[in-house]
């Protein structure tokens, strides 16, 4: 089903039935498409809110994207039905909504583009999405040829929903001076105020065509009529009757009447996005609507991912996995740090934790985001639950409910940044009045004081796992992942203090971590891990004793992190983890899965059991275990939860995901004792911390290839099966080559010079290093 | 298409397509479903604000009612499919989704129940949809009867789509512990005070069979698999799979294997619905699923909605008015009356219009809502744009937006109630320690200082058109409409006053009212008729000089029924309304309609020019103008734009409006200049403050038998195309036989002796009375 790698950078599927919901998704600075091998599409640009230009078939509520739940026939897609005018047979491509079974399919999620081929009475169609860098629009190129080697009359028919736009006001009709189909709506409005709000949205959507087309269709119902969506009324006739939609459902569908001799082919151009109004898409036309204009956009929209294409290169005996770490990890890193998941108040520890990715990418980036979000955190040390990007910008959603995490993420953060640039000088920038570092040590005492009376931490209403939201919403039960994530914050402010000449600081803080970790161990230690906190009403959970979420990884990872748990701790918690966390899916976030409601504990429990946090394989939770396994030289067990996160063709469980390994989800259903069915699914959402972790540890873990203040520390960790690694690294703007071979003896060398104790110092930019590793 | 009228209580469609969005609607105390001739359904239940158990596809925005917009597949619906289990043919009934070409259709809209009788490939199949009274649930029947002379082997397959229920978790199994399928989820909350407020919601959805199935499928996809709705794959093989969904989208599917002798026939019950938990799932099942069951109660409901039959019957010339007038007109207003449109916060407008209607149906009603919305009067006398109707209730939507003409509707509504009535004591009841006749001075007193200086009415965010949001947004617009309907509001309250023993009161009252009027005259008299309001900016509109919304129909209404309008000046209005606002399907509400935005009016310009309120047949509007008509003695003209209103075989537009003659819409869509396509349809909408003044207008106008203080004051005016009119009307206890026909001379007898002033006086509860009428 799943196709040879052509070039190493895109995966092909051939079968639109065997992943339905597998997609590629596109993006560039303002807007994103995710779009399922058979067609269906989910598109959002920012104005400066997320917003539409093909909607729902009815009023969807705003909210976020939801890519696991199934499609349905209307649901907003971009298709070609293309009809024998001879006998009257009818498929669409991809595949929706005729479902045709066709003789090939091969659906392509490249970096740049997306492309179909599919092959059915003996004509081919190809199809290929591109977006352009700074605008909102997609670019569709179509081809159909004619393989059966006789003339064939044809017509050609692009459809492309636009949906319910809006119950105040929608119509669509052909504009002949535009040259494409232009729908218009006013996005409803009930309060006088929104109506200012409201007058620079792009309420337009157009479709245009480069070549005029023999006739159109601009309503849906009259497209469809009574033989449906996968045999419209409109395509049983000679022609679509040129109507228009007067608040009705608009939809875009043009009709190219062609014949096509034996081995001939006839090519197409369209555009299709959102304006404010006519003179912008006229303008959008002569920009993007030509040859040119599609070859000159491809170009440089290949230069824009590509900047994106990260800091590393390997070569291992895992193809796939290489494949993916070198084109396809960075990208999702970059399209997280690029444009923070199109949202204008992400959440903070999204917000840094996706910027430390971008340390690995362009790590400019991340010292602007610190500098940006420090620049919102409040009198009292603590940082609001969100950070807002543009002005007029709001907290929403969750960003309304308290969570007491946020300062964490500020020295993780900031390591990333300092271990990769060195850039020490951030430490003395002045934000609104106070420096960098005196932030830093108000975000670390903010932290030290939001603690009980046993030193441990507050959670109020959920810390990094959001929906955990009634353990202390009456402001007195703790999290036992924040205690010692907060105690890991302070020794790697510590770490960094003692760098930057602090050694006050230094001291203070490590001497505060030391006693985070020393209360963790008095009030959470439970034999055999850390439980994951004290309700309001001083029940500890996920201990032993719990039948349901019993043992939660966060506190395990994050205590190995932090140094509350000791060799012999470590030791049992790794057990426990592979006795009650592995499961065929990868490491479940908890387990086991609540099956009902835990009051005292929280919307977490309300999940359903194999979904989202309860009891799955939520990949951001495990990538902080990998992350933590590789800091305690977990070789085996840290490449083993890592390669897991990836979908891929080489596992057996691929058709279980049903996702092509174009991204790490945010995490794999769980309850896989409960619900084996459904059990390792994606969630389809390439929204998630993960990418970040997982290039990191992909770096300095794996390969150990991590920068510290003096230079680079070389360590890499292959998991036992592997003899061999190579991989190209760019640092500091060095370049370093790296070769690891299992040798039966341990040594490192530098461009063949013995590097005793793993730190390449004083590196030169412009130099390219070569490191020989040899592994027991 | 539509069938003949069966005893003269349902209506009857005999295709699926000519008027495809056609709908009956049934409701009780708690819940509403509107379903469509074709099979798709509308359900809300109060719980207590408004929520569904079978849902949309995707997503959907909490938002009003919007069953003008087009149907999809995935749409939630109430279907059973039939299979030849011999030759593999597949239907649905009613019609969706399969859409085959059947024999026979019939879908008959009831009074208290739905039906469809279908016959395809030899079969006949019946269902039947009827509500219990007080409970919120589904209750069907199917029949499948063998009309083919021959054996067969059928599978009937009721296919019940529960849709997306939740993010946050939804499941669905069979239950063989309660006889159905039973779908659960948990409503998605992100504040943990939402949880509390979540805990009694009904977040299960049960389809339960009197007759165990002999197998199912709970998972949407499962059930359709690629052959789609209309093809589902589930159907393409022996046997339902008996799936489950986890986290997937539910629907309900149970399939029965029969084989039916020739001539034989099988019946199913199901009972679909929400519920909190299991046990009150055994409880519904217990309740109604039974022969018996059904049987009482379909009973106890037709009593129930008969106890909304209305004070009178009709016999005119016009038969279809005549059922329209005696079954269905009063049926839309006790619908309003009886559970104020299923919402917790009514406007103020539309919650004293509603009741306004059951001063004919079920007066003691009407006093409670007056009561009820007197004790919410703001302390400045002014009342609040909506009125809360249970605890925890809050101010919605429009609700947050000022309207500043909710005062206008308590006389309105109060003298409607006492023409029924004669209940003066409701003037001396003390509503939180103030009489009912000083709040209504009050709100006069509001009304009256809420102007500006020249004596015309603010109209802030708007007045009774909610979407004139921008003429006085800051401050200082006025609205021509409003200040004649205070003027009208005082009239009516002066002449309460007067009626009782409050001549100081009645004096005043009325010479504010002719203030208002001398206002109107002097400011807003455009030549030919009254302008529609001045803006912030002192722009006069609704005038002449406007090319696009030169003449509004209310403030022509209104000026007739305050006073403002002269004999001269009303047959001035009069022409003109004929002239601009006539269209082929009924007295706009403006024209010509805007096809901008006009800045300075604001929302209802932006309106899709022929939707709702922008050049539309605004309904309201139409029966405010038609009371007026009567009110002027105008019968031929009251009578052409009451009649137009009603949807019903005998136009020649019923194809055009697409709806059956059950309800009155809320509006038919305009600019049949700019549209003629779409002129004229049906919003489908039954949700309208119409039905309440059409009813009135037929009793009082057409009719007139209006109560007065005294007693009934007998005046009917027939249009002139009419020789008799034969009318029972209960009032005040008595019955009324009103026999009227046009033989030349004026003449009333009461009881065969003469009734010179036309007034019976002294009315007998209980005694009947008869009326005979002699017209010019």
């Amino acid at each position: 089903m799943l196709g040879p790698i052509d070039q190493g950078e895109r995966y092909e599927l051939t079968s639109p039935t065997a992943l339905p919901q597998a997609a590629g998704f596109l993006w560039n600075r303002r807007m994103m498409i995710q779009v399922t091998c058979r067609g269906y599409a989910v598109a959002q640009f920012m104005q400066p809110e997320p917003a539409k230009y093909a909607h729902a078939p009815n009023l969807e509520a705003k909210t976020f994207m939801q890519p696991e739940q199934a499609y349905y026939a209307h649901h907003p897609g971009r298709f070609v039905y293309v009809k024998d005018e001879d006998t009257g047979e009818l498929f669409s491509a991809p595949y929706e909504p005729v479902r045709a079974p066709l003789e090939s399919f091969q659906f392509r999620a490249g970096r740049h583009d997306l492309g179909w081929t599919v092959e059915h009475l003996g004509l081919r169609v190809e199809m290929v999405l591109g977006l352009p860098t700074d605008d909102v629009a997609e670019l569709w190129e179509l081809r159909i040829t004619n393989l059966s080697g006789r003339s064939r009359r044809l017509s050609a028919v692009p459809y492309f929903p636009i949906g319910y736009m809006s119950w105040m006001n929608q119509s669509a009709q052909w504009r002949s001076d535009l040259g494409g189909i232009v729908a218009s709506c006013v996005t409803p409005y009930q309060k006088v105020a929104d109506y200012f709000k409201n007058q620079q949205l792009k309420d337009k959507t157009y479709f245009l065509c480069e070549r005029a087309p023999d006739a159109w269709e601009a309503s849906q119902s009259a497209f469809e009529g009574e033989g449906g969506l996968h045999n419209p009324s409109a395509l049983q006739v000679e022609q679509l009757a040129g109507g228009d939609a007067r608040y009705e459902t608009p939809a875009a569908s043009v009709q190219y009447r062609l014949t096509l001799q034996a081995h001939g082919s006839e090519s197409y151009r369209f555009l299709f996005g959102p304006a404010l109004d006519d003179s912008e898409i006229a303008q959008m036309r002569s920009t993007y609507l030509s040859e040119a204009g599609f070859a000159r956009t491809r170009e440089a929209y290949a230069r824009y991912i590509d900047g994106g294409r990260g800091c590393l290169r390997i070569k291992t005996p895992d193809a796939e996995f290489d494949n993916f770490i070198n084109h396809w990890l960075p990208r999702q890193v970059f399209y997280h740090g690029d444009v923070n998941r199109l949202s204008t108040d992400p959440q903070t520890r999204n917000y840094l934790q996706d910027n430390l990715g971008m340390a690995y990418i362009a790590p400019a980036v991340t010292r602007g985001a610190l500098l940006h979000a420090l620049s919102q955190q409040h009198a009292n040390g603590s940082m609001p639950d969100g950070i807002l990007l543009v002005e007029g910008a709001e907290l929403k959603y969750i960003n309304q409910v308290p969570h007491t995490d946020h300062c964490v993420w500020l020295p993780v953060c900031l390591q990333a940044y300092l271990d990769e640039t060195a850039d020490f000088a951030l430490l003395d920038v002045e934000v609104a009045g106070m420096t960098v570092a005196a932030r830093l040590d108000a975000a670390m005492a903010w932290l030290q004081q939001d603690r009980d009376a046993r030193g441990l931490s507050y959670i109020a209403q959920g810390d990094w796992c959001d929906p955990m939201n009634m353990v202390g919403y009456q402001g007195r039960g703790v999290s036992g992942w924040l205690t010692v994530a907060a105690a890991y914050a302070m020794r790697l402010w510590s770490g960094i203090c003692a760098d930057a000449s602090r050694p006050e600081q230094a001291v203070h803080w490590q001497a505060a971590a030391d006693e985070l970790n020393a209360a963790a161990n008095l009030h959470l230690w439970d034999g055999d891990w850390f439980a994951r906190g004290i309700t309001d009403d001083g029940v500890v959970f996920g201990v032993s004793k719990d039948t349901e979420g019993r043992i939660y990884l966060n506190p395990q990872s994050w205590a190995m992190l932090s140094g509350a748990a000791s060799a012999g701790q470590r030791a049992k918690m790794l057990a426990a983890i592979d006795a009650q966390l592995e499961t065929p899916h990868g490491v479940a976030m908890f387990n086991p899965p609540y099956s009902r409601m835990r009051e005292d504990v929280g919307r977490v429990t309300q999940k359903h059991p194999g979904s989202a946090e309860n009891g799955a394989v939520y990949n951001h939770a495990a990538s902080f275990y990998v992350h933590a396994l590789y800091d305690a030289g977990e070789a085996d067990r840290a490449y083993s939860a890592l390669r897991r996160m990836i979908p891929g063709p080489d596992r057996g469980d691929y058709l279980q995901r049903g996702q092509l390994p174009v991204f790490i989800p945010n995490y794999y259903r769980g309850a896989h004792q409960q619900y084996p069915r459904t059990a390792g699914r994606s969630s389809q959402l390439f929204n998630t911390g993960t990418a970040a972790w997982a290039y990191r540890c992909v770096i300095e873990g794996l390969c150990g290839l991590r920068g510290d203040a003096l230079g680079l520390r070389v360590k890499p960790q292959l998991p036992s099966g592997w003899n061999e690694l190579n991989a190209e690294r760019e640092f500091r703007g060095a370049r370093f080559l790296l070769q690891v071979r299992r040798t039966g003896q341990h040594r490192v060398l530098l461009d063949d010079q013995p590097l005793r104790d793993g730190l390449v110092r004083d590196i030169q930019p412009g130099r390219d290093y070569r490191l020989d590793v040899e592994l027991a």
